[in-house]
């Protein structure tokens, strides 16, 4: 039966386009080499027409499918198992832009797509793409939307969902949907776009999207400010909004320690303020002038120091100095890394709650395991946490993960559903935070979820494994 | 089994709020009144937890539902049918506030809160609920939800549904779902709150929602501008767009015969720019003070002036030439009525199809129908037209619509799908859309639709007849 699907592939892909042999491990290994699967071939289809070919195929012989971008994923969600009986769908031979609007202020393109390229595009028009994060010179667009992708510009711009106003997505059945709607406005019955967006290829494959342009701002500037609290950090954030608004685009926070990290491990670094318990970085974009911002920084930070909001404060005078703030943000991760093993966490909460869900759970974790050092920082304007756990100082770093590392996430994740938060913000569910959703998710929502994942895909061929 | 149906429903809800008898029109006749339903009975639960009761019981004993909220819908969605069989599921006794944090800038209220209301509770603590529509003062916040609600502040703020970060809903087996997350970022499973939302009581009730608030601009203002054609107020746009940015709040078109009506049947009202071909309505909404947006628009204006797009601009000085700009704008329909009998159109299509839909349109409608007078306006922002047609001078309004209505939704329908437009930007399906979704939706969406209803709600008790 294999022979015969593999035969039938080869015959409406072309035998070049079917992958069995040879490396595959790009294919077949997760971006952050946690698992390496097997595939019964590698499918890289052309088009739209030839991926619902490729899915009434696999309907036909009940081969499973696992749909794939630029497999940056970090939860296990794009490679396949190890069995050798899934196919491995990639997405990436389909990478047109197929409509740049700029009336409309919408891009149509295929899911293919890289993330940069997308933007690219956009910059060469005048105009922003704004979904920004760290793998997007790998990351496709469709990869962005089955995930609902973050990164740095949700405070103002929204998730990848917010920037989609239209998919086509091929379905179970091999049927195309054709949504590519670039409209602001449409109420004709069900919201199918959300429903796929987000669900990580197990309910359709998408083939394409229309996102959201916006006006390329006069200009993008940062600041730095250093708070003595959480509390006081939360403070800025609300007066930041107030005051600047819609120009508000950025609100991260840095932990004492997270920079320590960063001032061992980067001594080459500048530190602007240097001893502050919680360093923030604000970007600003103006569509006026860098004058303009500046001047609207200084007066937010005028007022946040004569309110008592923060200790000192620093605007960046020139592109430069904007950068060099950012490249101190950027660095955390690295920093971690260097200075030996940690446990990552990716959480949310509602913003008026993160001071004392940060108590709580530092207190929580240093009775249960003496020692641990909390590298917290994240986009606070989003209510979202990168409260990572190093280990022990001088500790044996693999020795600790493999006793504590699902204890120590207990403890985190039990305080954040204390406070109504989520045990994953912004990386998915894929394989590695299935378990988490079954216990943490109320089961009337995962009920909800499985019936329509019965109802979308009954023969079970989508992503089996993932999510649900 | 009504009788022993009924008994149980009094015996949860208590008798005083299972109505049978009395006037029940408030309940039974739609919004526009092109509809007059029996129901078998009205609850008013009090809270979730009767909303689940009620929808066991309609469970148990087959009897379908009907959710309302404010009743005032314009697709006849909340009404029984005439059979009085099915139960009127109201949700206005739950009003209550349930928590106003405002440093998560997020509010949790129950479905039966009105929509003014829901405003004032922000503006009472200095912040903005943007959603904001003419039914304002009896819609509920549950059913704007139900519907995706639109209004003027979409261009800025998004539809009900961006405006919403949680849900609660009770399930057509009567279970709670408590999905009233505060949280900017959480991708842990499908996208249930969109399904939701925008699915008119037809998958869940919904019981209470969290939404998201803004600050307050520190001063909104208006000004008005001519374009000698649709090409150069879409134009307009993308200059406006570029050159304020988030700033700009609202992009209103109309066009010179819905003036002409305007200053027919109201000569005290103003017209700031006589003759215009199409008339332009901005506002501007701004962080820093009323004279900062002024500098801003006449800076707009003077480009475009320069550039050839106006041919004239008014700049409003003060609140009350705010409000009179708004004020001829918000006539059209009233003026529309004084005319005579009119189809009305509430269309969406990508801002780009905008002119040469008008032109198709425009000459489909003439050739057809030679004498109709066509009432363009709308929020050119959004790409969401209100393309209406006036009976010809003169003609028998009633015989006109007996014998052409259907013709002529056919003649601008025909066109919209032409431009890949919407047949329903903001009002939804309801009954009266129905068919016109059957004929014009894909079937690939259609069958995606009819899959999740019958997932989701397999007896076929929540809203029949409606949506699909």
């Amino acid at each position: 039966m294999s022979v015969e699907f593999l035969d039938a592939l080869r015959a409406a892909l072309g035998a070049d386009h079917v992958l069995c042999e040879g490396d595959l491990s790009a294919y077949e290994q997760d971006w952050r080499k946690r698992a390496r699967g097997k595939a019964l071939a590698v499918a890289r289809p052309a088009d739209t027409a030839q991926v619902a070919t490729v899915l009434r195929l696999c309907a036909q012989h009940g081969v499973t499918v696992v749909p794939q971008g630029g497999n940056t994923g970090l939860v296990v969600g794009s490679v396949p198992d190890a069995t050798g009986r899934q196919l491995l769908l990639s997405l990436r031979r389909m990478h047109r832009v197929r409509l740049l609007d700029t009336a409309n202020l919408t891009m149509t393109v295929d899911a293919g797509c890289v993330l940069q390229a997308v933007q690219e595009a956009a910059a060469a028009q005048g105009l922003l793409f704004p979904l920004s994060l760290a793998a997007e010179g790998s990351a496709t667009i469709g990869g962005n939307l089955a995930t609902n992708a973050g990164g740095t510009q949700v405070l103002r711009y929204g998730n990848a969902r917010e920037l989609c106003l239209g998919l086509e997505v091929v379905t179970a059945q091999g049927d195309i949907w054709d949504g590519l709607s670039g409209l602001r406005k449409d109420n004709t019955g069900y919201d199918l776009r959300d429903l796929f967006i987000g669900s990580e290829g197990t309910l359709g494959v998408i083939t394409a999207a229309t996102v959201k342009l916006f006006p390329q701002p006069a200009a993008r500037t940062t600041a730095m400010a250093s708070c003595a609290s959480m509390e006081l950090a939360v403070a800025l954030l609300k007066s930041a909004r107030h005051k600047l608004g819609a120009g508000l685009t950025g609100f991260e926070v840095m932990g004492r320690f997270a920079l320590d990290l960063v001032a061992r491990h980067f001594p080459e670094l500048p530190r602007p303020l240097p001893g502050a318990a919680w360093t923030v970085l604000l970007e600003q974009s103006d569509e006026e002038s860098e004058a303009h911002a500046q001047e609207r920084f200084e007066a937010l930070l005028a007022a946040a120091l004569e309110d008592g909001l923060i200790e000192d404060a620093a605007v960046a005078q020139n592109q430069s100095q904007s950068k060099a703030m950012w490249h101190v943000r950027e660095s955390i991760s690295l920093a971690q890394a260097q200075e030996g093993l940690n446990i990552k966490h990716d959480i949310s909460l509602p913003v008026s709650s993160i001071p004392a869900f940060c108590t709580q759970a530092d207190a929580a974790l240093q009775s249960a395991y003496p020692g641990v050092r909390i590298v917290n920082f994240g986009h606070l304007g989003d209510g979202n946490l990168h409260y990572n756990v190093q280990v022990p100082q001088g500790g044996d770093g693999a020795a600790f993960l493999r006793d504590h590392e699902p204890g120590v996430n207990k403890v985190v994740f039990d305080a954040v559903q204390a406070f109504d938060g989520s045990f994953s913000a912004e990386h998915g569910i894929g394989s590695l935070k299935r378990e988490e959703m079954e216990q943490r998710k109320s089961p009337t929502a995962l009920a909800l979820m499985k019936a329509i994942k019965q109802a979308l895909d009954p023969q079970g061929l989508l992503n089996p494994g993932r999510v649900l």
